[in-house]
């Protein structure tokens, strides 16, 4: 068999496995967006079915041939295959390293665990969800020595979400971070200038907001002949194949910024996916680079295009005409203070982008603590509200709103809420960069001109898809190592201009 | 292996096959309703591997060996598994008889052939189309010889979608049939006595379409809970699984009777498919008993319901409500009579209840005469035209309007219309049987309790899914052989009434 043999047989069990995904993802998007109810539990099977298979082909022993053939010569394969070799040789290590039976029971486990936490939460009672989590953990435990580590044994987790961040990246980042907002969110919350908010909850009815969420993706360069807006209860982007990255959003009938808001987040993710380079369509780096890069860009449409002033000068009277008496006597100016107001909350998915890195760092130093055995489960809850009183001056009334909100832990994610702060960085990094090349940045936004903005991320980022890491990637586009002053300072300018 | 470790595992590859299934019917489903487009081709591709991934389920060397097993030890077997064995057995003889190589050539040609049939029916031009006949008509010839076959060769054809009817059977019923509707068609076409349809072709919104259609669907007892409506360009009713039996319409808004008895019929199939006894699920048993069955549920609900004179007496306000104007001045009986208008025409799919047949024995007499080696596929046209003078009296003015209407051949699905036709005899001689069990039918219908019917559909029918055979199921439920006389009855006597 020649190398070229090896290389065939492997790029086609790529496409095969990316065609097995495609069905799992119109599956499972048909099922967040309107599958009848009565199917739900043949639907989860068939998406168990599918994903075994999946699993199968990834870990198999002939998979293992094929990677070992062309590993062994890999220097002479072409860069993209090379590329693709490294990321299957990884999943292959990973879930090849854990006993079969062991990470069975795992996966059992935790999905049993994921409607345990709901329950808990439903109860607002952390003893309900302490001897699933402790168990999860444990396992965690194991699997990081199944797969070792370098420095922390945390750095075995990060590696999942964000290849080649370490705890010492992150501490480094994080503490800079910290000394920065802390004190800025500390000033804001005593600030007397407050925006007025109170329009925000007035009725807006559902059909004017999915219209204006069309008029918002068509707008932003969201590519309607590749994708499709729909209505869920927890918005998701989901990519389906190449030339099909579908978004959903929730409404809020009181509340119009959660589908306003939440659709440019995944209008962003969306476009991402849209400007990949097809060339890896079929491979294993037709995606994004990774969850930081990924949420980079859903939070530069979010944050830097979404909530700029300059938007919302351009774009107010569309939400004055769908709403005429909602915003009556609201002026542009107004509505773009509204849409940035800062306060230290207690729920991280309704924290605003000044305070949300805090969120990140509270679950972050809770995380390590876990995994570098300094805290017991049961003491968690107390951990956690104390970390909470410290960064962002609120105390959880109770468990529910503190510990118990997230889901991740009941699906064994530990490592992955660091790629969401990460993020911001990367973000930020990127517009400082963009600001090089576009120093009209402000004003394509006030002209809706988002052409250049859009093709400058492809440029840089999308179009290279998975065949570059994030700290990579960031290199590449911004010439500089990752570094969290460009958030700081972006953070510190447009808060200061708003609140101080 | 004892005979229970052999009936597991032949069970668990069905199952594995019906998630498959779920999978391409999703994306099949997805592809129909709103999917993008520049996703169509991946779509396309994942659908031909899950598909041969199928198909290579059914007809493996382990599948053989599994079914040789059971076979020898079938009168040990439950009930259902001999039944899923005979189905398994049946599929696998079909498919293995055919060499594979001959067999992959086949798809090639008819894949393109569909769209050589599109184009050929755009420019109406037959002889764009006859080279692909010719060859998929000399694949179906050998497969034919491969297949094997009793009396005519056109009974292997048959057998595919009825099993058990044959050309002797279809002679004998299609004469009987042609001897009553033919000189009642043309006394109906004499006729003085016209209906007053001119209101038909007014606008009619699209949303008022939908909300009606959601409307007749939930009184007429589908479950929402287990499926759903949407909008298509070519309506079609898809099983997911069990509990998502999905119908989706289109929207003429110049012509509401599309919608409107378009998506009663589907809900006729989906009501079926709703209620086939769930022990069957995950298993080849968990479907209707043939195409012809199928359709008989779809007309059952699409003309003894839907142009029911009594659900007119009933729901005619429903329309005045949706739109006014369009009925003012219509009464409820007028209304009644001009959707069941019954006049000659070229094409099958807008024909009425009283000549559709016709145009299916036009169908069924060319594909047998193509299979008996008595027509040329040049000649083809000048056969189709003929056979249309005699028995509608009207002549296609081109090939667009003639031969090339459907798409049937271009997929190679000879033996396919007669079912059309079975599904009318079918649906009509349950019905008689059912008035003997219900004779206040009628009332029932003007009452909108539609819930006997259903019941007694299910119980004589649905229930069993693939159970019995066609001709069997029939037999069960009615006690008497297929009879072609109730069909001929309930046409005269509702064609009388209206016309003569």
């Amino acid at each position: 068999m020649s190398i070229n043999t090896y290389e065939k047989e492997f790029l086609e069990t790529l496409k095969k496995i990316s065609q097995y995904e495609q069905a799992i993802n119109v599956m499972y998007w048909d099922m967040r967006t309107g599958a009848p109810k009565n199917g739900e539990e043949y639907r989860a099977e068939a998406i168990g079915q599918l994903s075994a298979d999946v699993f199968q082909m990834r870990t198999s022993k002939r998979m293992k041939e094929l990677l070992d053939h062309l590993w062994e010569q890999k220097d002479s394969l072409p860069h993209d295959t090379q590329k693709a070799v490294e990321e299957a040789k990884k999943e292959y290590d990973l879930n090849s390293k854990i006993p079969e039976e062991e990470f069975k029971e795992y996966t059992t486990l935790t999905s049993k665990a994921e409607s345990v936490w709901e329950k808990a939460k439903k109860a607002s009672d952390f003893s309900l969800f302490a001897p699933y989590l402790e168990k999860i953990i444990d396992f965690k435990k194991r699997f990081i020595t199944y797969w070792g580590y370098e420095g922390h044994p945390y750095n075995a987790l990060l590696d999942l979400y964000e290849p080649g961040v370490t705890v010492e990246t992150l501490d480094s980042l994080f503490a800079e971070l910290r000394e920065s907002i802390v004190p800025l969110a500390q000033k804001i919350a005593a600030s007397q200038k407050k925006p007025d908010t109170s329009f925000v909850h007035e009725h807006f009815p559902k059909e004017k907001q999915r219209e204006l969420c069309h008029f918002f993706l068509k707008e932003l360069g969201y590519d309607f002949d590749a994708g499709r807006l729909d209505e869920t209860v927890h918005p998701f982007q989901v990519t389906i194949s190449q030339g099909d990255a579908r978004v959903t959003t929730a409404f809020n009938e009181s509340d119009f910024r959660s589908a306003v808001f939440g659709t440019i987040h995944e209008c962003g993710h969306a476009i991402y996916e849209q400007n990949i380079d097809e060339a890896l369509s079929g491979t294993n780096l037709s995606e994004g680079a990774s969850m930081g890069i990924h949420e980079s860009q859903s939070l530069f449409y979010e944050n830097f295009i979404g909530r700029h002033q300059g938007f919302w000068k351009r774009y107010f009277h569309k939400m004055k005409e769908s709403c005429p008496e909602q915003f009556e006597g609201v002026t542009a100016d107004g509505f773009y203070r509204a849409v940035n107001e800062s306060k230290p909350s207690l729920i991280r998915i309704d924290a605003d982008e000044l305070t949300y890195p805090l969120h990140i760092m509270i679950r972050y130093e809770i995380e390590k603590a876990i995994f570098s055995g300094e805290v017991a489960v049961e003491d968690l809850p107390k951990l956690w509200d104390e970390k909470y009183e410290a960064y962002l001056g609120v105390t959880p009334p109770d468990d529910a709103k503190g510990i118990l909100q997230d889901v991740h832990w009941s699906g064994g994610d530990f490592g992955y809420f660091p790629s969401y702060a990460l993020g911001y960085m990367y973000a930020a990094q990127l517009k400082s960069s963009m600001l090089n090349d576009l120093p009209e940045f402000d004003r394509l936004i006030e002209n809706g001109d988002f052409q250049p903005i859009r093709q400058w991320l492809t440029d840089h980022v999308h179009v290279h898809g998975k065949r570059k890491k994030p700290l990579e990637m960031i290199k590449s586009a911004t010439g500089e190592e990752l570094n969290v002053r460009y958030l700081i300072r972006y953070l510190e300018d447009k808060y200061t201009s708003l609140y101080l």
